[in-house]
């Protein structure tokens, strides 16, 4: 059995070019870099690699992360700027002895010694966001933190190695520097091929306190399928944070395990993720939830036109005054 | 019950002033600050703070991270340069409502903006290590990554609130940008007032891949005792990376619970730590393996001198031909 899972829509295009990959007995490795390839190059996502919202000071700041769960190879880098694919920066960077999580100006003189493609991240209709939100803010109040859509994956191939892999610009409008879960392991993923594998997306602050994509791992090792690890893990998490500080952030999961059975969990209502399996082809879900436990319905042809059309409509500058 | 533990014989004149805070019903917070800030402050001590070894780029970045096992508050800053005190700026950060782990740059802008204590970081004596370390690369090709003694502390207060947290310079000799686990949450550290809290040291990019302290506290939420969950932690994860590695890093741990019962694992011969309690007083142990448990021995003064004589003897700078 091989497979592929990921969060969000945005990923069916990239998902579909590893799918060739993985069925041609290619690495798990290769299928994880292709896909978040695939995404971080796409303009009309605001959360990925080019055409990622920036930060307060309108710098795009890209963090993405790359494990290998058969070695436990992990590399990550955090607040990269200027490099066209972080995820080939993370997965580069795992597979040196030591030195494996790089930040910010550290990570970008490593991107530029090795040769990694340079790039103006920050695309004029990201201005667009960046000024239309300037100007609602001015208006009416609007807490800035809106729209965190990592890309996460986990990919099972034919060999029965797993890789699991994260891509983010992070908040926009989050302060220069500010690290989200994306990049740290056991926060935004976690794999082992021996187990399973877990990524997780929304914020990234609320994420990190549940070591959230670790524990749905630890829980299919118990012998969870991934569907109720998502659920337990992601549910106990939303439970404790409300518990604790009166309030919890969004949270959504995927997770395959080493068969390449697969589950997702989401404490928001618009939650999308795609998988991909030897036996399933590729199907894009969509997430609701009853309570404790989630139903997905597979997304069909109007709303998956409906995501991309929404996307890339044109983009108007807003004045002052104006409504969104 | 109250308490306190702690990494290393350095942290034993920060954890004395803490006992005072804590046996005055202070808070955890205060006390973990103000005891990393003793060692952060203390010049002779080459891994953390003022008079840490800088990167191969002859720079000082420092890492530290601060968690409230009670609101799940979490702070960190990754990279930082020319601050005094990086647990302060972490714990400050830990109280935003996003935005609480800041890297390099946008870490620096902050600390900047909210006043807190700049310092050159780089001391003479630590020039002379650069410069030495140099000079025995260039003759011995030795490996530079020598000597990661973070201080990671865990301290529960007299109203039962947890509190852990993180400093370092990191590896000597580390890339520019590099971070290892300490400022990783559940990497690093881990704490839940409700069950206790962990601590880890050693070589960073291993402990990360397995989530150490978080591990930790799992096992003591199952209801193992501080010791027990530290032993079974560290010598499960050493046991998976010469597995799958072939070989592990140094990793030590210190742990302590809600009822102010602690335990200490390490894979190494030298390793110390320090503990505090309202019935035990303070005492440095010193810690010797025996196949998957720990013996713990109380250090003698002569040894307590001699750690300090050691670090405080006067450098020489080394010309390449002499021997270290």
């Amino acid at each position: 059995m091989w497979g592929m899972i990921a969060t969000w829509r945005m990923a069916l295009e990239g998902v579909e070019q590893s799918r060739t990959l993985l069925a041609n007995h290619q690495s798990a490795g290769d299928a994880i870099e292709e896909a978040i390839k695939a995404v971080e190059d796409f303009p009309y996502y605001k959360s990925v690699g080019y055409g990622g919202l920036p930060n307060e000071e309108m710098e795009v700041e890209l963090d993405a992360a790359y494990m290998d769960g058969t070695s436990f190879d992990f590399g990550a880098v955090c607040a990269l700027k200027d490099v066209a694919n972080p995820i080939s920066v993370a997965r580069k960077l795992s597979k040196q002895a030591v030195n494996n999580v790089l930040v910010d100006q550290g990570a970008k003189a490593y991107a530029q010694k090795e040769g990694f493609e340079q790039k103006e991240m920050l695309t004029d209709r990201a201005k667009i966001h960046y000024h239309n939100r300037l100007v609602d803010m001015k208006q009416e109040q609007l807490v800035p933190y809106a729209g965190h859509d990592t890309v996460g994956m986990v990919a099972l191939d034919a060999h029965g190695q797993m890789v699991a892999g994260t891509s983010t610009s992070g908040l926009f409008m989050k302060k220069k520097g500010r690290v989200g879960d994306s990049p740290f392991i056991g926060s935004g993923l976690y794999v082992d091929s021996q187990i399973g594998g877990a990524s997780a997306t929304g914020l990234g602050e609320d994420i990190m306190k549940g070591i959230l994509s670790y524990e749905i791992v630890r829980l299919m090792k118990e012998g969870k399928h991934p569907q109720e690890a998502c659920e337990i893990a992601t549910f106990s998490l939303e439970q404790e944070l409300i518990a604790r500080r009166g309030q919890a952030g969004d949270i959504s999961v995927v997770a395959m395990d080493h068969q390449g059975r697969w589950g997702s969990a989401s404490t928001i209502d618009n939650f999308s993720f795609v998988v991909t399996t030897e036996t399933e082809g590729t199907v894009v879900y969509r997430t609701k939830r009853d309570g404790q436990r989630m139903e997905h319905s597979v997304a069909d042809q109007e709303w998956l036109d409906r995501y991309l059309a929404d996307r890339m409509q044109p983009l108007v500058v807003r004045k002052e005054g104006e409504d969104e």
